[in-house]
Parts: C-alpha cells; sequence; structure tokens
C-alpha cells in the first residue's frame, strides 16, 4: 500500500485557515485532519479531540522534552503542536492527512519532511488581511499592532512553501486544494506507477 | 502578464490520448491545443488546422533543417511535429498550451523545456493496452507484432514524465488532467505570488 500524503495548510493569522478546510473535507472525505495539541483553553463551542486536543504547559513541555512533536509552536503565549506518532500511524495506513497550522510550524515541517506538500493561503489583498486582523483583535491598538507585524512577517515566509492558492472565494480556495493533492498523487516522482507495469521493456 | 503553461500529453499509441484531450478542452476552454504539422494524408473527417496541419515530406525536411520543431518524429513512416513558433507565441500571450503528442516527441520537450508539465497517460492494464492495438491494426499479424513491441518500449519511457494519469475512465483522467494543470499554476517555483505583495517584511 502506498503510504498518504502529509498536506500542510498554513498562512498568516486571520487568512482563513479553518473555514477553507472545513470545506475542503466536504469535497475530500478520504482526508484525515490532524487535531493539535494545545495549551489554549478550549474557546465556546470548541470540543476535545474534534478541534483541538488540549493539555496543560507542564504535560506540553515534558512532551517537547521527549521529542514526541513533529512540530510545535508558541502563538500569543500558548503553545500549540502536533504529535509525530499521529502523524505517522495514519500516513502509514495510507492515509492523506491534513495539517491546518501556523508558519513557524510549517517551516519546521519544511526541514523534517521535505516530502510534505506545503501550500499557502493567502489573502486577495494586503488590506484584506489587515482589516480581518483589526475586527479579531480583542485588545486595543497594541494588540492590532502586534497582530499586523506579525502578518508582514507570516506573509514573508511564503517563498519556502510549494504553492499558492489566494483565498479569494472560499470555494475556489478549498477547490485548488482538492486539485493540488489530486496532482501530487499522480506525481511519478511519489511513486505514481501504471497499473500492472513490471518494467520489462 | 505571466507565461503560459506548456503542458504535454503523451503516451503509449492507442491508449486513448485524443478522446480525454477532447474532454478536458471542454473543463478547461481557455487551454490551446497545439496543432500538429504532418506528412501523413488526412484521414476522413480530418480538417487541415483542426487536427493536423499537412504538409509534404520535401517541406517538413525543409522545416528540420531550418530548426523550426520544436519536437518532431516519425512514426510508422509519417512526420509529425510542433513548430517552435506556433507554440511560443501562444505561451508568451499567456495562454496555457496542450501538446498532445508521442513518447519520442514527449523526451525532445524534456531535453528542450525543462519547464514543460509532461503527463503521461497510462492504460488501465497491459492487456487493455494490447486489445486495443490488436482492434486497430490493420495490416495483419505483422503489423499488429510490431505496434505491441512499440507499446512496450514507449510505457517504459514513462518514468521521465512528472505526472502519469491512468485511462480507467476517460472523464475521471481529464479531470485529473485538469487538476495537474491547476495545481501547476499554483506553484511558487513557477513565480505564484501573493496579490499586492511587493515583499516588504
Amino acid at each position: 500500500m502506498a503510504a498518504g500524503l502529509l498536506v500542510v495548510l498554513s498562512g498568516p493569522s486571520g487568512v482563513g485557515k479553518g473555514t477553507v478546510c472545513e470545506l475542503l473535507c466536504h469535497y475530500r472525505p478520504s482526508l484525515q485532519i490532524s487535531v493539535s495539541l494545545t495549551t489554549r483553553p478550549p474557546r465556546p463551542g470548541e470540543v476535545a479531540g474534534v478541534n483541538y486536543d488540549f493539555t496543560t504547559p507542564d504535560r506540553f513541555k515534558e512532551l517537547i522534552s521527549q521529542d514526541a512533536f513533529l512540530e510545535w509552536a508558541v502563538v500569543y503565549g500558548h503553545y500549540y503542536g502536533t504529535l509525530k506518532e499521529t502523524v505517522d500511524s495514519c500516513l502509514a495506513r495510507g492515509r492523506d492527512v491534513l495539517l491546518e497550522i501556523d508558519v513557524q510550524g510549517a517551516l519546521q515541517i519544511r526541514r523534517r519532511m521535505p516530502e510534505a506538500v506545503l501550500i499557502f493561503l493567502a489573502p486577495p489583498s494586503m488590506e484584506a488581511l489587515c482589516e480581518r486582523i483589526t475586527g479579531r483583535a480583542t485588545e486595543g491598538a497594541e494588540d492590532i499592532k502586534r497582530r499586523l507585524e506579525a502578518a508582514q512577517q507570516e506573509m514573508a515566509a511564503y517563498s519556502h512553501y510549494d504553492y499558492l492558492v489566494v483565498n479569494d472565494k472560499v470555494d475556489k480556495a478549498a477547490a485548488s486544494i482538492n486539485a493540488i493533492i489530486e496532482a501530487e498523487k499522480c506525481r511519478i516522482s511519489r511513486g505514481a506507477r501504471p497499473p500492472g507495469w513490471g518494467g520489462e521493456a
């Protein structure tokens, strides 16, 4: 059985990764979404094991010291990470796995698993991203300034990715990501072979 | 304006390139099919400038000596080729161009234009390809034998391509090729950039 594909969907905070990811799962139900582990408290309506798994900072640090993470990052004071074991067991069973993670995490994956497919979700314009961040900020002018600066840095990381998809319309963005996954599965460098072809010439 | 993408659809004789190509054009009307030049006589129903452009062997050889071809090949005694000028002018205008050509031609493109996207259309099984070739042959047992041997050699070339698509169902194959084109247009190595992003960090 061919191993599954590891797909990383990433991009600046506020670009709409979650919404695109949700629609993508409708287009491609076989895709397994990896549930991240976090130390931030659950938001209203969030269910453990669905959106995130929740843990304490102490336990998270213990897992870091055990090298248990494929990637981890600190975002606005909270830890977020993806456990190696969860991802590896899915891929070994031939399932394609999607990680919806921040830019720091994606760059760690780039180094640790060069065969992963890295997709950068970009806003339709910098203005649109700024509006989105401004609308989302909860802690006043300082918070907004900090988030806008972070967004600039996150945007600059796009060149380390394989693909760029513009989140202009959610359905178009999800369809493009679906096409990228479909195409990657046809790549000969990933082991695509003619059925029943043993190489006899 | 970004230059267009050169897509090469190729595979063994009898695999069904023409049928897949036709459906693909319905899925992706912006795709420009490149019309090959050939010295073989038109088949019933073929229209010059639509299926092929037709010429004499002398004129074809003259064009070869002028290095006018992006690729050319001799298939069962007839010349087939793609003129550089036709393809280059389309790509420069930002149009994506599809070449539906044989394996010899595709390997020439690999060498001359490494940035081209090479897609190998494979039969669902070797048996299916043999049946197709046997049904198509018009010149008896010797002709069939020659064509089956050629098919084996053509199959062996798949490893030089970027993508492999199995022509199990025509609509599925055309959809996969459409996804490959969509994905390639999102590749950062091909120049995909965040809109309005100047790189300021």
